[in-house]
């Protein structure tokens, strides 16, 4: 057998085989299945009637609330298990989200959750009777983590990612894994083992990357709260793309210890994990219990930082990234923007702009620390079944391994930058937040995401950021194309050539809050600010 | 001139300038200093008559009696700054512990910190009035931070490192830098520039590295407090050599920002910085003052993580490092341990032994990191002016740079290690701090100091860890050479081979008391707890 045809067809059989996970009861019978054509199919739930009312109720809940009936009785955590692992079998069908399915171990740990509650009258923890889906990446004892190599396929965990063994200890229920990018490197979630994950809101766009399976999953209902990854907005994009919300934390508040990574040892710029969510609230609920299971007892990359309440200002001081000077947003974009700026203001709180001065040289430095080893670590997880390089990771192929003494250099340069940026910051006397765009689209074709700029460079500089749904959706009547437009970067003509006012007409439009590193607690409380002043209709 | 005659001419000229530096009246007669013969210097402050009994007052002080007596107007801070730069001057003289003096501005800035406290009745911070000195690598602006380069010298910095303007903000006086070995990376203070700094308590023996300068300086009480930085044992190995206490901080609380280094960019392990003073109290002092000044909000790799209270349990347990198995200890530094922790049990801890399984692997990597770039840092700045590696420095020059991939494996590696090590010290339910020698010497003849792991695998981990005086010294009578020893390794032989019982007679011996990583103050509240233990006499 060549190489070539080896790639292939651990392939095939890998996709074969989660296939065959999805139990027979929820596979849905192919004539119930929407058509092709069909690119929404986020309302399927629900018409197709494949679904009891309770399911769809159960699904159709908040990670918060679920977990409340579950603690009142009202609902059993086996119930609400098998209610998301139809539904994620449902997603998996309709947009290839996931990765791998383990629906019957979930069960069986929910029933054990019940049992302990019936029994003992208490909670486990306060995740108890949760399901919560798992981007490709966490490690789960027993089971694969491919991050969408060929190579990868059938070479079991041999050990939990720390993070799964603090969730199984909250009382969380894992049930699947979720799709990613080869590698987790593009912005989109697409790789030669599982193929392309679909936005379930328009199956012709992308439901972003690297952490869009999960995206996928939760926009579709197939889960009310997802961990994902993010080193250069993993999470925002995902989360932007499909209109849910995500924390990206800075490093050291949400344990990474024992993950399978596509750059393992990188840290020029640290990867780290979060929630993804329907609710500001379940983001805010889950970073809470992981802060408070105290990770740095565990992994000794994590702060002893215990949760913190934060008391904010009245009129918050919010500096605007309109533009970053290299890749202008797409109308919708800036349309969210200047909606929600007026708003902010109209609620009483200070605007100012912020200067994107830093920005470039900050991406500039980002794309150098992915290929800094010359592309090794991603050639020798090709190799060994002949997999060739995607046509997105060609700067992976192309890159020469700088050197240790060059790498250093980079290093000098990033922490340069880090001081300009928070003097930046500093000099805006009394600034809270920076309001962003989470990308320059609110979602693309398949194929045409090319510009990680807005959320990349608060990985180098390392801040915490939520990404929110601004509750704006394009309209090709208000989003018209720029008819003059001048580009300011190659970066720049991409994203207007690809900007389809018709084809991305409905999605939701999200932006970015940003605090400074490790205010997590202060943005999400924060975000909560600006989405009461996004509500309140005056 | 070729280049060889350049670095040679650099450094003469260096030398002369420096000694010029010393204004007049603080150059010791000939006739007055002692003989070279002479091998402790620490008592000819008071047998010279050079000083009068004020000045051997002042500098005889604590810091924390320092600042009271000047916040009080008892001292004024000119007269503290001068008689400092007068015993300072005469430590360079005898120890050759300089690399940069500039007394008359440090006496100008007392007189203006004076004139405040006069004017307004206010201190301007915390450490009003105290002279401070610092090792060569803290830029101050307008001068020299060579880190013992030829090839640095008249390249006068462009701006203060952060930890500089903090300290001038808190209301500190800089009147000198000392010295240190080439790229801060020999456990002995030897360059090529300024040539080596002996050891005020013996001068046949060295003050150790890298932050010898600072130790000889302060055993010698030419400084009442000082900063040192250490990524292998650079503050706590000059600091046992010369009996004086120090904190090596977690990386994270005391900013490092726009330092010069040895190994700019180097992150597999890093450097941190600390004070050096002759008792805990001033170390204590110090270093709530600095995370008082919240050094977050300027640097951006600091942690906004406040000064805490610490509540100590009664009964503390502590694990025994006896021997690491790479190199035992000599003689003294096992009876201090044995002496230390039989106190420690007659005051009611609870000893326990601690197994160095992971030590000769944290060794491994961290001598791995320091060359990565194929010593490519350092021969970058011995080249502009033909300076030849120094001998201790070998290894820098046979090393070949692995390239980036081979670090990010290293960095794995590194990162499984830190992950053992906190398991293992988990593993001991309930767990204070491990009780160490700092090094296995009390202090070696130049030349000798070989090995660095006792401290070095605590960058590794980077934990917190204070080195302390035990108060016991070596005794020639009870600490004999071991008579049949067999080497664990050649590090060993060495250790032992160069033990000579005769010469190190009467220094002191210092152990390490080692917290968990950022638990910073609970480890100096545990130093504290450990001292009472020793000075108890029952």
């Amino acid at each position: 057998m060549t190489s070539e045809e080896n790639w292939e067809k651990i392939a095939a059989a890998k996709r074969a085989a989660l296939a065959e996970q999805i139990p027979p009861e929820y596979r849905v019978p192919k004539d119930q299945l929407p058509p092709e054509s069909q690119l929404d199919v986020t309302t399927w739930p629900k018409e197709s009637g494949w679904f009891s009312p309770r399911e769809l109720e159960i699904t159709g809940s908040t990670a918060s609330r679920i977990l409340k009936q579950i603690a009142s009785k009202e609902w059993s955590s086996e119930e609400v298990t098998r209610a998301f692992c139809k539904r994620a079998a449902a997603a998996q069908q309709l947009t290839n989200c996931l990765s791998d399915a383990f629906f019957e171990e979930a069960i069986q740990s929910a029933k054990h959750l019940d049992d302990h509650l019936q029994r003992s009258g208490k909670l486990v923890g306060p995740l108890h009777g949760l399901p919560i889906s798992l981007k490709d990446n966490f490690n789960i004892k027993g089971r694969d983590s491919t991050v969408g190599f060929t190579s990868l396929v059938n070479k079991p965990a041999e050990y939990n990612a720390t993070l799964v063994d603090i969730l199984e200890r909250l009382g969380a229920v894992r049930y699947c894994k979720t799709n990613v990018p080869t590698a987790m490197m593009i912005a989109e979630s697409v790789n030669n083992t599982f193929g392309r994950t679909l936005n379930p809101l328009n199956r012709k766009v992308t439901s972003g990357g690297s952490s869009g399976g999960e995206s996928a999953l939760i926009a579709f209902g197939g889960s009310a709260l997802g961990v994902g990854t993010d080193i250069g907005g993993s999470l925002r994009i995902p989360a932007a793309c499909t209109g849910i919300f995500t924390l990206r934390p800075s490093f050291g508040r949400f344990t990474t210890q024992r993950c399978r990574s596509g750059l393992a040892g990188q840290e020029a710029v640290q990867s780290v994990n979060g929630p993804m969510a329907k609710t500001l609230e379940d983001i805010t609920m889950y970073s809470k219990a992981i802060v408070d299971a105290q990770p740095w007892l565990v992994d000794p990359k994590m702060l002893p930082i215990p949760w913190r309440q934060v008391e904010l200002k009245k009129r918050l001081k919010i500096a605007v990234l309109w533009n970053d000077n290299v890749c202008m947003p797409t109308p919708p974009v800036t349309r969210a923007l200047t909606e929600t700026v007026e708003k902010l203001k109209k609620a009483g709180h200070e605007i100012i702009d912020w200067d994107p001065k830093l920005h470039a040289t900050a991406l500039g430095l980002l794309g150098r620390m992915f290929v800094a080893d010359g592309g090794k670590s991603v050639e020798a997880l090709l190799a060994p079944t002949g997999e060739p390089y995607r046509p997105e990771m060609v700067q992976y192929k192309d890159a020469k391994d700088s050197g240790v003494f060059e790498l250093w250099k980079l290093h000098t340069e990033r922490s340069e930058l880090q001081r300009q940026y928070l003097e930046q910051w500093m000099s805006y006397d009394g600034l809270d937040a920076v309001l962003a765009p989470t990308t320059p689209y609110a979602s693309v074709p398949h194929g045409d995401f090319k510009y990680v700029g807005y959320t990349g460079v608060y990985n180098v500089v390392d801040y915490a950021t939520v990404s929110f749904p601004t509750e704006i959706t394009v309209d090709k009547a208000k989003d018209k194309p720029v008819a003059d437009h001048k580009p300011q970067s190659d970066f720049c003509k991409a994203a207007q050539d690809s900007y389809d006012h018709e084809l991305v007409h409905g999605l939701p439009v999200s932006l970015q809050l940003i605090a400074q590193r490790l205010e997590e607690e202060k943005v999400l409380a924060m975000t909560d600010i600006v989405l009461q002043a996004i509500k309140s209709t005056d």
